[in-house]
C-alpha cells in the first residue's frame, strides 16, 4: 500500500506515473485543500480535481490542469455578464463543481462528496481531502493577503511574499481514513509538489504532521527543486519566504523530522549537494516529466526506493 | 406603459415583437416563475431566461429556447457522471444559472436577482417574476404529480393530465412593482401563452388576478389556440383538464372576469367562431408567428387595440 501526499501540477505529473505501474486499489492519495476556493458560488477543490482527472484519465496534458479538450463558453458569457474569468473553469470541467457543490449542498462533507464523484468516474485508487474542515492558505504580500489561487492564478505569483499562513489548520482535523493511511501504508511519497503551498497546508495539520513521524512506513519526498530553482511554479519564492534554501537542502529541512529518503535529480548528484542529515538516504535519478514515459520512470525509481527499505530491512 | 403577462415559447416570441415597435423603457414583462425547478443544485427559471435571452437577442430562434450557438458539453459530462440530462442546459446558458444562484445565495429575492442580469445584460425593459415566493405547478398524471418540466420537457408531455395545481399560490404574494405595473399601464397584453400553464400562475396569485379584475388599463390576450388546437405545445391537453373549451371560446373563458379584448387569428374570425361574451371586442390577424416580419406585425396589431380603445375613450 502506497500512500502519496500531494498537491498542485507536479503532483498530478507524478500520480499519472504511478498510477501505471501500482494497482490502483493499492493507491490512497491524501490531496491538499489549502487552495480550494468559492468560485461563482461553486464548490471548487483545484488539486482534488487535477488528481481526480488524471487517475480518470481526463486531465489536460497541454494544460496540465482541468478537463482535456475542453471549452470555455460559459466562463466567457460569465465574463460578460460583468463576473470574474481569472480562474479558468471550462465548460466540462464545471460539471465536476456543480456536482461537488450539489453533494455539498445535499450534506456531505468534502471526503464523502469527493468519494461519490471517485467512483462515478471508475476510479478505483482512494482520494482523500487533507480535511472536511475549510483550511485556506493566505499569502502575504506588499498589495495584502490574497488567497492562494489569486496569487497564484490571478496574479500570477508575482507579488513578493512576506509570508504563508494556513488559516484554519490549528483547528482543522484530518478527513477520516487519512492517519490510518498515513499509519499502515507501506510507504508514504510526497509527490514533488510545492513544499510550501502544497504539502505545507497538510503538514499545517498538526495530527497528520505526527503520523508522519510515528509511522514506520518509509516516507520519501520526491525533489520539486533541482539545483536552485523549481521544476515550476512559485515553489522557490514560497521557500524563501519560509526561511528555506531553494535546493534539495531545503527540502530535506522542510521535512526534516520525518523525512526517510529524498529522490534527487541526477543534477544534484553530480553537484555533490551536501544534505545537513547524513541519515538520510539519497536516491538521484531523472525527476524532471517531460514526456509520459518520464512519469512511469520515475515512478519506478521511487518505488525501488519502497523496495530497497524492505530489503533491507530483512537483512 | 405595456405590461405583459408571458410565460413559455409563444410568449418570449410575441415578446420579440412587442421590443422591436415600443421604446423598451416604456414595456414591463410579468414572467410566470411556476416552471422554475433546482437543476443540479442551481437555480433556473426557464420563463425568465427565455424572456431576457429575447430582450437581449441571445435567444436560440431555432430551439425557441437557451442561448444562440450555445454547445452543451457539461450538459454530456454530468451524464457521464452519472447526473440527469433531460432539462437542456447549454454551456452559455449555465452562465445565467450560476450567476441567479450565486445572487440567490447571496440573500437577493428572485426579483433582485433578475434586476441584476436584466441590468447585466443592457436590457432596459423591466422584467419580474410574478413573485419571490416559491409557486410549483405540479401536473397530475396517472404516472404521478409531477413538476412542469419534468411533465413538458422529461416526458414530452404525453401524460394524461388529470388536474392541476399551484403548489405555494395561496401564500404568495406579488413581487415588488408587479400590481403597480398592472394598475397603472395603458394596456396589459396576456401574451399567447398557455392559459393554465403559463398564465394561470400568475393568475393564481389572487392579488395579481384581483389587480387585472380592477384596473383601468385595457387588457388584451392574445389566443394561443387557432381553431381547435394550440399553436405549440400542451395548452390543449391541459385546458380540457381545467374544464376549458379548446377554441377562442376557452380563451375568453379563462379570462373572463378581466379581459377587454381578445386577438385571435383570422381563420377563427372566418370560421365566425361565437363568443358567450358579446361585450368582449374581438380583433382577428395573422396571430402564428413563422417569421421575424410575423412577430412584429402580431406586435402591432395587438397595438391598435389599445390605441382604438384609447379613441373611442375620447369620442
Amino acid at each position: 500500500m502506497i500512500t502519496v501526499l500531494t498537491g498542485g501540477t507536479g503532483g498530478a505529473k507524478f500520480v499519472d506515473g504511478l498510477r501505471q505501474i501500482i494497482p490502483p486499489d493499492e493507491l490512497t492519495i491524501i490531496v491538499n485543500t489549502g487552495d480550494d476556493l468559492k468560485w461563482w458560488g461553486l464548490s471548487v477543490s483545484p488539486d482534488i480535481d487535477s488528481i481526480l482527472y488524471v487517475l480518470a484519465d481526463l486531465l489536460s496534458n497541454e494544460r496540465g490542469w482541468g478537463f482535456k479538450g475542453d471549452t470555455f463558453l460559459c466562463l466567457q458569457t460569465m465574463a460578460q455578464y460583468g463576473e470574474s474569468d481569472w480562474f479558468k473553469v471550462g465548460d466540462r470541467d464545471l460539471a465536476m463543481h456543480i456536482l461537488r457543490s450539489k453533494l455539498i449542498a445535499e450534506g456531505k462533507t468534502l471526503a464523502e462528496a469527493t468519494d461519490v464523484v471517485t467512483k462515478k468516474l471508475g476510479i478505483t485508487a482512494r482520494v482523500l481531502p487533507m480535511s472536511n474542515d475549510k483550511v485556506e492558505t493566505r499569502i502575504q504580500t506588499p498589495a495584502g493577503e490574497l488567497g492562494f489561487e489569486e496569487y497564484f492564478v490571478k496574479r500570477r505569483y508575482q507579488d513578493e511574499v512576506l509570508s504563508v499562513r494556513f488559516a484554519g489548520a490549528e483547528a482543522a482535523r484530518p478527513a477520516p481514513g487519512v492517519l490510518d493511511a498515513i499509519l499502515t501504508a507501506d510507504a508514504v511519497v510526497l509527490a514533488p509538489s510545492n513544499p510550501v503551498t502544497s504539502i505545507g497546508p497538510i503538514l499545517a495539520i498538526a495530527d497528520i504532521r505526527q503520523a508522519l513521524r510515528e509511522t514506520s512506513a518509509q516516507v520519501i519526498s520526491v525533489s520539486p527543486i533541482v539545483g536552485d530553482a523549481a521544476v515550476s511554479g512559485p515553489a522557490a519564492k514560497l521557500m524563501t519566504s519560509q526561511g528555506l534554501p531553494v535546493s534539495i537542502e531545503g527540502i530535506a529541512k522542510a521535512y526534516e523530522d520525518f523525512l526517510d529518503a529524498l529522490v534527487v535529480d541526477v543534477t544534484d548528484a553530480e553537484r555533490g549537494t551536501r544534505l545537513a542529515r547524513p541519515e538520510l538516504r539519497v536516491h538521484s535519478t531523472n525527476i524532471l516529466m517531460r514526456s509520459a514515459e518520464d512519469k512511469v520512470n520515475l515512478a519506478g525509481e521511487v518505488l525501488t526506493q519502497v523496495t530497497a527499505r524492505a530489503e533491507s530491512n530483512h537483512r
